[in-house]
């Protein structure tokens, strides 16, 4: 039996930015929350994904930038250690104080160690000093353990210990000769990023015939044009037959299937990623799960009947998007609340209705590619009745203004029977922060004919909006 | 009697922008169409405002995103003659010709000249070599002749010639001492501007206590803190008694009420525009205006009662904003084809909703204002039930990988009743593109329970959105 102190109406098991929003909104609606995690508090994101990427990235984005614009120049070339030294800054030198002292102040409980299910509605947190604890929830439990970096099973993959997101945004010493196998938004981006910093001999390998396969086709084109423009050597329709690194930590060697060998000092996986949930107890509730947690609109695992265990996050393979991962841990503590308060659990908050419709997601390359929703080939393959208009983004007024060569593209996605958006998709540079548009036209599902009356300013490459609306006809 | 050659379906006075835009709706819509201008193609925006101040303000915009970001150094200041040169560029070198082309190929027919009413129905060309030119419209006459600048009546003033926008973004010897009368969007961004690219000693004499007075006051107290960190010296609460130019062309001295004097080398001002009404034949119709051509919904003016008169752009004065004027022009251009057509003229394309509900605009100052709709105050004033968040931008994650002191606040107006947004402001660097979210959601109304399904990404700065409604209570 749990002591008192260590019953809690909500157990969270992660406090990555889901679980520590889940357990966020849980005590907003009153609840009492425990927030488990054995690593850093804030997770991947704020330390090894999404933040320090960013970091590493902006300086070539705002490089590139400059090169377009006449009147300004650059001393030289990105200034590699000033740019590790902020990234540092960024995560915080990898102290989670700040995340755990806005835990404790929701208020919840933190609890360092290793968090497993342990039986319903129970929870073991072993840690090194401390054995193990046991946190009893009265109403939920929540895992958000997010995911680990898949490694392909390639000979001698493994063993030659690739990089992975992990030590690619934490790199202290970029690697003079970099190998990337992938092709998705890890690979691109630190492709990009570690290449202006230092990787001179850069080389992308691809399984398939294009970067970003999820996307439209046109974004990894273009993104595969600028990798090719700035040096880097991207070779699609090629498999890794072999990896060797004799020694640890020493020199790198990838043979491919067209017979080629690349030596190099660094090898790296961008191969997507696996939920994780290994080791979390799944056992002692009677689940055996090789792959995602599968939820409903609530966030509740489908696979109990009882309805105590949610999932949110990378976890529950809905979306693989910090962004998302919160977005349903606002629905997941939300609901939570309600059922445990006995308030509606109904109301339009409490349930995922963007994971389906409108997931926006941004690539950080030059040009970003920024994206919402379905492209055409899903939506058609989801038997929307489809109509889907182009324009370059250069021909935009607002692109001109911006310096010498500023270029891009969009595309709209319409569901012609309800006329409304169903994808949107942007590639140009610095435009990451336009693609909110999109995500409320395609999420609020605007109808086309309310949209044109929103105008976009001029001399914005906001605009786009405006030519991409004439081309449909309007 | 005119010849057959001239009369068309419809006669465009004014070949700005706006005009142009009319033009090719209504031939759209199956008419043919006459275009008269006196002057370049094009128009004021095109050649002297929105797009040469653009190019002369993203250097500085893009200089201080590099200042902000570690790795990053610029060579030296801003390469002023550069600049110069590529906003020459951007203004097509002030050659109108590709603007005529585009007339021609909708296809409508050009008419050099200057354009003034003759009666009902008619209007005539004055051209310097060619006499005039009676030009007939079967259905409609659109005035779109813009507006011009409004120099103050203080002693001195006008007959020191001073600088409109025309002069200032046709700038090719920068002043090393300017002085600026007003406080509005031109009078900051050209300000910031020549600042930027040479004036060093800059001097903005504002009458009242706030930069741009009709935005959101904490927007004017962010660029004025912006113009004092970079050497522009603000006065607020300060007139000007008397303008003296003893040589035309040389130094010129500025008198204001506090007894001070300010020596210059050229005197700007920037203090607002005024509808283009004089010589245009208003009277040959029987219409006496001193001011804007006022019109209805469908872009018709109200004054006459038979209906072939419509006014769009800047000579309306609903929103002196070139976009604005576009929008116009398209409801304008659509609804005069489809009375002429005899289709219903009711459709929601039909009626300009816009002006009214959400105009977005964009002040290309450093910080950038950005916004649509309406202010507090404005919606106060209109009696709505107004409540208000706000949240700084620096604290947004997004933010922080953009550099160290990216900054910025953002607002929204929300309609308590409807809980819809009613307007939005957001003060921050590079941000003009993050505008059209909010274009979409005011004048869309779409439900704040709605807009929480709109996810920002993450780490991008428009999850400022995300905040925004969190502080709300979402």
């Amino acid at each position: 039996m749990a002591d008192e102190d260590d019953i809690f109406d909500v157990v969270v098991i992660g406090a990555g930015p889901v679980g520590v929003t889940a357990a966020a909104r849980a005590v907003r609606g009153g609840l009492t929350a425990a927030v488990v995690e054995e690593r850093l508090a804030g997770g991947e994101c704020e330390y090894y994904a999404c933040v320090p990427s960013k970091a590493l990235l902006w300086p070539m984005e705002l490089a590139a930038e400059v090169e377009r614009m006449p009147g300004l120049h650059l001393r030289g070339p990105i200034d590699t250690a000033e740019v590790l030294a902020r990234r540092d800054e960024t995560v915080s030198h990898r102290d989670d104080g700040h995340v755990v002292n806005s835990i404790e102040k929701f208020p919840a409980t933190f609890v360092r160690g290793h968090g497993r299910l342990a039986g319903p509605l129970q929870a073991e947190v072993v840690s090194a000093g401390n054995g193990i604890r046991t946190l009893r929830a009265r109403h939920a439990v929540v895992v958000a353990t997010g995911s680990k970096p898949a490694i392909p099973a390639l000979p001698g993959l493994a063993e030659a210990r690739p990089w992975t997101n992990r030590e690619a945004t934490s790199v202290q010493q970029v690697p003079k000769r970099l190998v990337v196998i992938g092709a998705g938004p890890v690979a691109c981006e630190m492709s990009q990023a570690l290449h202006s910093l230092g990787a001179q001999e850069t080389t992308v390998l691809v399984r398939g015939e294009r970067l970003l396969a999820r996307a439209e086709p046109f974004a990894g084109d273009m993104v595969a044009r600028s990798f090719r423009e700035s040096g880097i050597d991207v070779r699609f329709g090629r498999s890794v037959v072999r990896v060797e690194r004799p020694v640890p930590g020493g020199p790198v060697t990838v043979h491919t299937d067209d017979g080629a060998r690349i030596d190099a000092d660094e090898i790296l996986v961008g191969a997507g990623r696996w939920p994780a949930v290994d080791d979390i107890g799944l056992e002692t509730i009677g689940l055996r799960v090789d792959g995602p947690l599968e939820v409903d609109a609530s966030m509740r695992t489908t696979a109990l009947t009882d309805g105590w265990l949610y999932a949110v996050g990378d976890v529950n393979g809905r979306n693989l998007l910090t962004h998302m991962g919160k977005y349903q841990a606002r629905v997941c503590g939300d609901v939570i609340a309600a059922r445990a308060n006995g308030t509606p659990d109904d109301a339009p908050g409490l349930r995922d209705t963007a994971d389906d419709r409108g997931a926006p997601q941004v690539v950080f390359t030059e040009p970003q590619v920024s994206m919402v929703g379905r492209t055409e080939a899903r939506a058609r393959a989801d038997g929307f009745t489809v109509r889907t208009v182009e324009y370059d983004i250069g021909d935009v007024t607002g692109a001109a203004v911006r310096g010498v060569g500023y270029t891009g593209r969009a595309k709209l996605v319409v569901d012609e029977d309800r006329r409304v958006l169903l994808g949107a998709t942007f590639v140009a540079p610095d435009m990451a922060d336009m693609l909110h548009s999109a995500t409320i036209a395609v999420n609020a599902e605007v109808p086309l004919d309310r949209l044109w009356h929103a105008v976009p300013p001029f001399p914005t490459v906001s605009e786009i909006w405006l030519r991409l609306l004439e081309q449909y006809g309007l």
